[in-house]
Order: C-alpha cells, then sequence, then structure tokens
C-alpha cells in the first residue's frame, strides 16, 4: 500500500503495548482454560469496580459480531425479533450472523443511526398478530454506526418504552469508549449498566488486539452464558489472551484515554475539513466522521489516503468515513488537512 | 492453586515466546483488517509452502469449535448428517455446535476414538430412507480424543469409501502436530492434504495464543467461505493477531519441534508409568495418555497435580487423563513419575 | 358472528364439493404413505400435462408458509439471502418463517408489491462485500399481496437480471389461480414453468380444503426435495388428502373455473364501488381488492360485513381488503354493495 | 400392488366415515381461519371434557413430526438438548427435523424402547459440564417404536426425576390409541395430563385424514405457542379441516372404539403367530407387533402381504413390523394366518 495514512478503521493498528507486557509476563504461568484463569478473573473484578456495580456477569468474547449474536440468541425465543435502525451492525455487515441464528431483524430507517421510542412504540403495535415475529429486544449502538451518540435522557426514554412493552434494551459497545469520552457526553459506565440489560465495552476498536467485554445486567439473563459462549464457538481456551487485554484496558483508565485519544484527532480532523467549508452526513462526536466532499476531491484524496466512500449525497458529492484510532498520531491528521486544503 | 503441575491440558501455558516478539515487532504497522493483512498473507504462503501444495485455501480462526462448526455448516444441505465416533468433540464437547448449525451427528461407539471404513458402509446403508438424514460428512480427529492416530492405510481406506459413497472427509487437527510427530506416524501435511478435502492445524494447542488454520482443498468447499466465517463471527478485525501465530509457528519448523516435545514428554511420563505395571485406557503415542489406576492412588496424585479423571473402569480403578504441552518442563514430569512411585 | 358475509379472506369456506366426493370414493382404498399413494401420483400427472412440461418435480404440501420456507431452504447456502418486496409474505405474516431456518430477508419497499429489475441489481451491488449476506432468490408472488399481477414481460426481465446475477427466481403461487385468469393476464402455467427456478400452485384459497402444489423446475433444486419436506414436518402419512384435492381442481380445469368466479366477484364489487366515485390503493384485477373509504363509513360497514382494514391512507380515509373466493354468491356482492350505496 | 393386504401401517386407509360427513355437513359455512374456527373451538371444548382438566392448551397440526419439532422447539433454549431412547421416532425417522431447530438428542440405547429413570440420571450427572449441552426434555412415546407401553408407575417414576432434575416430560402420543386401549395398560388422558408438562394425541394412525392434537400441560409453556406453530407452517388456513378430525374421533368416544379394534386385530395377529411357535421382539400389546420369522418364510409372505423387515435376529431370522390400523378387516387376519400356517 502506498497510502500516506490509514483512516479505513480504528483497528489498523496491533494493540497498546502494556497489553503485549502483560501477556509476556505472564506468559509461562500455568493456567485454567476457557475463561476461568486468574487474569480473566482479575480483569472481571476490575470491569466490576469501574461499572461500580457487582451484580453483573462479564464475560470476554473476541469480536463484535460474535458479541451481538451470542447475546441476542440468549435473549431470544425462536419466534422473537430484534428491533434496529437500518444502518444498526447487525443488520448491515454480520452476513446475517442473527438470522442464522434463527432470529428477524425488524430494521427500519433513520438517519441518525438511532432508535427512537416512537419507532418501537410503532412497531412493537405492527407486530401484535401472532402471524408475525414478536419484537422482544432493541439493539442500539452507542455510538452508532454514523458517529452519533445517546444522550442519557434517550436512553432513559428508550428504557421506559421498553419496559412498557416487555422488551430488553440491547447496547453494542463496540466502540463506547469513543461515546463515552465524546465531547457533550453525559453517560459513565455505571448509568449505561442501569438502563440496559446487556451490553458490551468493545476492545477490538480502543487498543486491544482482540475482545469485547459483555456486561450482563439483567438477572434473567445470566444462568448458562457461557453454555451459549461455547456452543457458538467464543470460549477461547487460553482465556488469559482475553482478559489480558481488559486488565491493561482498564488498569488506570487507560481505556478512556485511548478513546479521547481517537475522539481529539476525529475532532481536529473534523475542524479542519469544516474549517474548508465542508459540510458533514451527521453530527459525529466521536471517531468516525462523515465529511460530504465532492466526488473529484475524493477522487485525489483517496491516492494519498486510505478511507472508504460511504454514501452518495448527489450526482458530484459523497460522503466518505475517516476513522481515526488510539494510535492515529496528530501528524497524520495535520498532513491529511494540508493535502485537503491543497487539493480542494 | 495449589497444585504442583497441571497436566489438565496443552492450553495452560501462553504461547511460544517467539509470537509475542512477532506482535510486538510488527505492532504500530497500520494493516487491513479481517485476514487480509500482510501478516495473514504471508503465513498463509508459508502454509502453503509447508503442505507443499499451492491450490488449498488457507483460514485463519481463533478456535477448534469455531473451526468445526464453520468448516461442517459450509459443507451441508439442511437434511444431511456428520458421521462421527461417540467420543468426536463435536459430539461432547461442544455444547451442540453443531446442530445449532442444525445438522445431526450420527455417532457410533469406538473404543479406539475412531471411524472405520465397514461404520460408514453400515450408516450410509441404514441412512437410505428419506425419511432420515443423509450422512454427507465424515469427521475425524487427527490424534483422536483418546490420543490414538490413523496410519496412512487407514485415511486412504477412509477417502476409499467416503469416494463410494459421495461424502466429504474432514480432520480436525486441534492437535494435528502431535499426531504428525507421534512414534510411528506415517503422514506428513502433504499426503493429508491429499486425501481429505478440509483440515485444521491446530495453534492453540501447540504453542499458538489462539488460532486454528483451516486448510480447504476441495474446490467445491472453497467459494464464499469468507462469508461464513463472517457469519459465525470468526473474523477477526485484527486478523494480524492470528497470522503472527501461524507465521512463528511454521518458521523453521517450530511447530513441529513443539508437537515433539510435547510427545517426547508424554512418552517419558507413559514408560515412567508402565515400569510401574499400570495400564491404559488406549494405546497413546500422542501428547495424551490414559493409565487407568487405582482410585485411592488417583485421589492422592490429585491433591498433588491437576489432571481430569476420564471414566470408570471397575469399581476401584478409573483412567485418568494426563496432558503435556510444547511448555512442559522435563523436570515436572520426573516429579510426578517420583510422587507416583512413592505413592503407589 | 352476526356478520352477513366475510370479506376475510379466500380460505372462509370449505372445498369445492368434487374434492370431498373424491375422498369419500376412494376412503377405504389401501395405500402407501407420504405422498407416494396412487392419488397423490395420479394427480402430479396430471399437474405435469395441465403446466405442458414433462420434467418437473411436483410435491404437495399443506399450506403456503411451508411451501416457503421448504422451497428457499431447499435453495440456500447458510449465507444466502432472499430478495423480496417488503410486502412479501415471508416478510411479514410467516412469523418469521425463513429465518427460522437461518437466513436474511432483503427487502425493500415497492407499493406495487412487486420486485423490479433495477431493485434487484441494486441490491446486488450492495451486497458484494463479504461482510453481508448474498442474494440468491429472488422471491415474488403472482399476484402480489396488493392484488397487482407481473405481466410476461416483466417476468421475462427478471429472469433476465436473474441470470446475469446468478439468482434464482421464486414465485409464491398462493394464489396463481386468479393471477392466471385475471383480466389482462398473458401467462400460463407452461409459461410461468418456463420463466421460474421453482413455484407453487396454490389450492387452499382456491377451492382445496388444504394444499399447495410445489413445482421444481431447476433440476440443481430436484434432488431430495422429499427430505427437505420431511424435516420440515410438511410430510403428510396420509398424502392421499393433497392429492385428491388436485386431482379434483385440475380435472376438467375445475381450478381455473374457481379462479375466474373469485376473480369476477371482485370485479363487481370493485366496478360498484368505483361508480360511488371511490379510488383504490392498487389497480388490482384479482380477487382481493383495496378500497380506500372514509373511516366512519368504514366503521359502519365492518358491523354488516368482516374485512380487514389494510392501511392509513390519511387521518380521514383507509384502505380496506376485500377478499372474495371461488363459493362467494353474487347475492352477497350485490347486498354489500347496496349496502355501501346506502350508507355512505 | 399386488398385495392381499398391507400392514405396512395404520395410515394406510382414508379415515372413519364420520370424518368425511363432518367435513361435508359443514362445508360451506364460513369460517374464522387458522385454527379460530367455531369447529375447532368446538372440538378443543371436546378434548378438554374427555382430558376433565380445563386448564390446559389444545392446538391442533396437521402430523407426527410437526408436532414433535414445534413443541420441542417451544420448550428448549439453543444449549438446551432432548433424551431420548436410540429408537425414538425424533432420533431416526424425522430426517434431522429436531437438529434443524437447533438442538441435539442425547439418545441411548434400551431394547424396550423406553427412558429409565436411571439412564435420565446418568445423562443429567453426564452433561454437567458447561462445553455440553444441557438436557431439558425427556421424551418419550406412548407406546414406543416397538409397541411396548409405560405404565402409570413407571411415568410417574420418569416426573419424579424430572422433577429433580428441572426437566420437561414430553410425551409422544401418534398412537396413544392404541396405548390407553392396550391390554393391561392403566393410563387415561386425565392421568397422562397430570404426569407430563405437553403431550400429544394422535389422529392420523387412529382414523383420522390427518391431525395431531397438542395438549399443552404445563402454563410455562402456554404463551405464544401459536406463533410456534405459524413460524413452522403448521397453522392451516382452513383449521376447520383439523378440528372435524377431532371433533369427530371424540364424540361418543369413537377415539377409543377404533384403537380397541386395531388392538384387537393385532391381538388376534399375535395370538395366532405365536401358536405356530413363533417368537416375538418385543412384548407389544398396541397395534404394532414384531414377529421372529426365517428369512425364507420372511420372503414367502412378503410376495403376499405388504410389510416392513424390521431387523436382524441372527442369519437365519429376522423380526417384521405388522401393523393394524381401525379399518383392518377379521378378514384380512385370518387369511394372513392361514397362509402363515400353510407357508411356514
Amino acid at each position: 500500500m502506498a497510502y500516506k495514512y490509514l483512516f479505513f478503521s480504528d483497528y489498523s493498528e496491533g494493540c497498546h503495548p502494556r497489553i503485549l507486557e502483560c501477556l509476556s509476563r505472564t506468559n509461562l504461568s500455568q493456567e485454567i482454560g476457557y475463561g476461568e484463569d486468574t487474569i480473566s478473573l482479575e480483569a472481571a473484578k476490575l470491569l466490576k469496580e469501574k461499572i461500580r456495580i457487582q451484580n453483573v456477569d462479564i464475560h470476554f468474547v473476541s469480536g463484535g459480531t460474535q458479541a451481538n449474536l451470542i447475546s441476542l440468541a440468549s435473549m431470544l425465543r425462536p419466534y422473537e425479533s430484534i428491533i434496529s435502525a437500518d444502518t444498526g451492525h447487525i443488520n448491515t455487515h454480520e452476513a446475517g450472523a442473527v438470522e442464522a441464528t434463527g432470529h428477524k431483524i425488524d430494521s427500519f430507517r433513520n438517519p441518525e443511526g438511532k432508535v427512537t421510542p416512537e419507532t418501537i412504540q410503532c412497531l412493537v403495535v405492527e407486530h401484535r398478530d401472532e402471524h408475525m415475529v414478536k419484537p422482544r429486544v432493541v439493539f442500539i449502538s452507542q455510538p452508532t454506526e454514523v458517529g452519533t451518540i445517546y444522550l442519557k435522557k434517550e436512553l432513559e426514554a428508550l428504557l421506559q418504552v421498553c419496559k412498557e412493552s416487555n422488551l430488553y434494551l440491547f447496547l453494542d459497545g463496540a466502540r463506547l469508549g469513543s461515546a463515552l469520552t465524546a465531547k457533550d457526553a453525559d453517560l459513565d459506565l455505571k448509568t449505561i449498566a442501569s438502563l440496559v440489560d446487556l451490553f458490551y465495552i468493545g476492545g477490538t476498536k480502543n487498543g486491544a488486539l482482540l475482545g469485547e467485554a459483555i456486561v450482563v445486567v439483567n438477572d434473567a439473563l445470566k444462568p448458562e452464558f457461557r453454555r451459549h459462549l461455547k456452543q457458538r464457538g467464543a470460549l477461547l481456551a487460553k482465556g488469559r489472551v482475553l482478559g489480558s487485554q481488559f486488565l491493561e484496558l482498564f488498569r488506570n483508565n487507560l481505556y478512556f484515554d485511548l478513546a479521547s485519544h481517537a475522539n481529539a484527532m476525529a475532532g481536529k480532523l473534523s475542524r479542519g475539513i469544516k474549517d474548508l467549508d465542508f459540510g458533514f452526513l451527521t453530527d459525529s462526536r466521536t471517531n468516525q466522521i462523515f465529511p460530504i466532499l465532492p466526488n473529484d476531491l475524493i477522487e485525489k484524496l483517496n491516492k494519498l489516503y486510505g478511507f472508504y466512500v460511504w454514501s452518495k449525497i448527489d450526482d458530484s458529492h459523497s460522503s466518505i468515513r475517516l476513522v481515526t484510532s488510539w494510535a492515529t498520531r496528530e501528524e497524520a491528521v495535520d498532513e491529511f488537512l494540508s493535502d485537503l486544503r491543497r487539493l480542494k
């Protein structure tokens, strides 16, 4: 690749060096397998402290699709379905993983990538007929796939509707760090845990080699969760690998520092692009931004930098997706902005 | 744990240090995600060289259950089933992972943990009726779950029957290194690749942090295999993690050296136990052995060493499973034997 | 029920009397089970004659959801999906039956309830990425769920696109009789069989007690179809029950006569409603019509006649669905129109 | 077929004439679809009276495989499994229907075709490990596939163990009539309903055209059962067809009269065969018997009568299966016995 820098994703680099150090340090100790090693247990303990709720179950899995398909399968009876925005990761980029467990996704269009109380109510009413699936879980991503975030009052409103309609609220936190540390964000782990039935804390996209930490809040979802994991191939024999990621990420708040850095880099990119008078597809304050640029400019930029063209805006403009990470150097951002200024 | 040493499994330790060095060395390079990074591509290239067949597809996944469920689902139509020994890992220790993809396992008893041509023929005839599932894959493990290995002529005989009955032959190689380097073993990677339709080379149980390398031999099974992986949550965003394992394991034959060491340690254990006049459940030459001991002796040993009691032999005897690994120190073996001598 | 007449559906009555006579006449003959009885064989033979293509396989199942879920499962690999209009029966009124077999439905909005070549092309391009499902079947209903029909040139255009994109074309014919005998319809069974890979001929909604006849046209879909049927619980032990329906329905073209009658009754209703200056949701020429009426009028009508309110048009108007059947008496239609005139 | 008589099965003939009369009598009344018609409601009411427990839910489906797969799917979480004798219909002759819903069957050998308390306890202990499926349902057939029946005390013992291990007890009653009216049988519908969580009353094999009546006893299994039915394609649009079967079968105890007749015919066959000094595979008192005959005699008989060869006994003997039905004429039995006497 001759690119100056890749803004494809936040998983272009390896992991924070402290994680590799932890793996090395503990490498030859003998441990019990399948997530019951001392490192994973310690990591789970640490996470509970950070969440400040002891009464949750923590399970580490290797990736987001796994976290989604397993969590959802654990919540549903065969005829039950999931409410999701059409941009939801489960609805677009998981190769039908959820349907492969037997469940329909009831999706609907929302430009902000969000589920709203009104949509939920509407879908619940629409599906009263027993010839239809029955919605049982509301799936949201924090941040959404288009970089926006839910505020506390929005989550509270969703929870309210979920309670009224006997729905679980499930939060996909593949990029949760970025959402929690975003400008104007008003949520922390504890508040999230108090508002949803199950969520996960993404490691892969915030400095881990791999790994998501599933947090089971609702007591009804706790029993036999490990059999769900095993059945879907998610119980790593050397669970220590996953435990080590979260042990380091949550020691001394590294997780939040890394996310803040990614957000800061995206923010700088964003401001620089705005200064050149370009608009954006959404009002993202997280580490994914979606500037709208002329197609010929996109073409030129794309020879220098790796990124995805996201959506067509009109015949001569498209939005692109730029993603920064815990490892994005400020120089790369500056260089991108300077090239953009030059090429526009 | 107050155990002197764990013989529970071959995944008690981390990984060979070279793998951690590789991860560190390449940590900050930007790579494309989902297994298309330069490290994974190089690892796949190296594996093909070792297999000495270019015309295979290589995919890395994180564990054996994943490798099994995905490979089998990729081979089967809804009404098709899998022939397996009752001890087969898919039939016992994967929490119904294969059934969760919709398929029945046609199992039968075999004390050596092996599938035989006769059993296949018998099951195929038995299932001619369209009210029954239709066997389509023969699942074997090399070595088997009870430590025995298939010789070349045995695999050839299985292949012959599979061809006659239009069955795929699938080899679970979670401990393939141990089988290939076992005393009297007469198979190498190339021969295996020429005799089966799909197999995998286990990393987790032979010195990797995690990872199995699926080798798709049969052209009919190659298209869209990555969609199968994605759908089951097996495509790691940072595929480089898996690539690094196999790149190091197969550079300079480390994989075989590690397996030989594990076998040597099991061999020493085995000879020492035999010298004390104890028998064995099976004639294992791999890194899992199954000595038969008096129950009271087992109880005493179990206070000093971690291992599983495998099966009841009679009212006063049981078989236990002792597993050695790439990291087992000879001192641990010596100490075990000395304790055994003392306690018996 | 105090209704004067039910326009809920075309399955409100039993079956054409000739079918009951056939069941009585053959009742005590001993027959082989599971669809291999002489009656079913004769019915299949008769159907092939009517289709005027010998090289098709015929299977009788008890209902449309069964026909859909089995046919689709028989066509798909795990990661493959189905393209359907959002109104498609599989997408709305089968309680997630298709997803329960593991497959995603890629739906899109079309007011006429139709799939178009453009939509197919667009969805195929959109799903090139291997992180997504891969469309493999185009699902259409003839007539659609909103009463419209595909003309020959429309089916030809769909087939063309399907061939270009390696897609199967599957036609749900739960109300096929009504479509074939509709005004301006230009298709017959033979033409349909030459344009699709698999379709079914609905009996339940056109004078049978129960039963759909699946016609497998594409050779690739024929092997082991009966195992698919058995696995989904669709092989009736007394297959003669289903055979008898189709034997009578297709003797002397009863099937087409019954459908013509239903269409004529709907046509008369339709003209009468139009004469009163009401509009329609779609341009239906089949036995389901969707007049748009003021809500207060709907309320009054609904005290006299059974029917479903279909969709909201504006704050004071809705569309309703009126369905006629092979058994609808002309007097009922006249009475409805007279009441409508009086109440409006 | 040139056979004098078919002893293949109890579904060789159509249905009891009273059912056809009912279908004719009610044919043109307009009814609500999908099992909510007045006939089905009346049939369900009648069944509850016969069961003498009001607090059960009744659902009619078209066949046994459907009844089994739906009932089991309604009871299970993804990782849960079913305990069944290896001869269990779900384990052999349903083309993997249960596995297609995602669940493993834990089967074991029992020559009488029965599940015993000891087997349950043993399997539950064996599956404590979370790497394994978790047994949740005990599946039994009454009568078993080899014609034997459970006595009251046997069912009570099973229930006891099920309660201790948190297992559902599910009774497949495809031939329940035959079991209830068998010599020495000590169970009635009410007792069965008080001992199991869910069972079904088979119609197809006892005089109905088609149909099984699922009786949901356990309150936990009642909610949304109709969505399960719909999702698996089991809700017939013209539910009246199924309702009519059971309305007639349970009016004036026809169901039991028909079953008694079938048993009487099998009993006469059985005594006649015993008088000729032949033995039997099992001690069947129901309408399936399994005499053991010399292979050459079987061959001769098989030219005159239709029946299945069941299992090999030794090199020169096999067991055959003879099934009588509600419609078996005594003359056919006499003729068979006379031919047997002549040919032996």
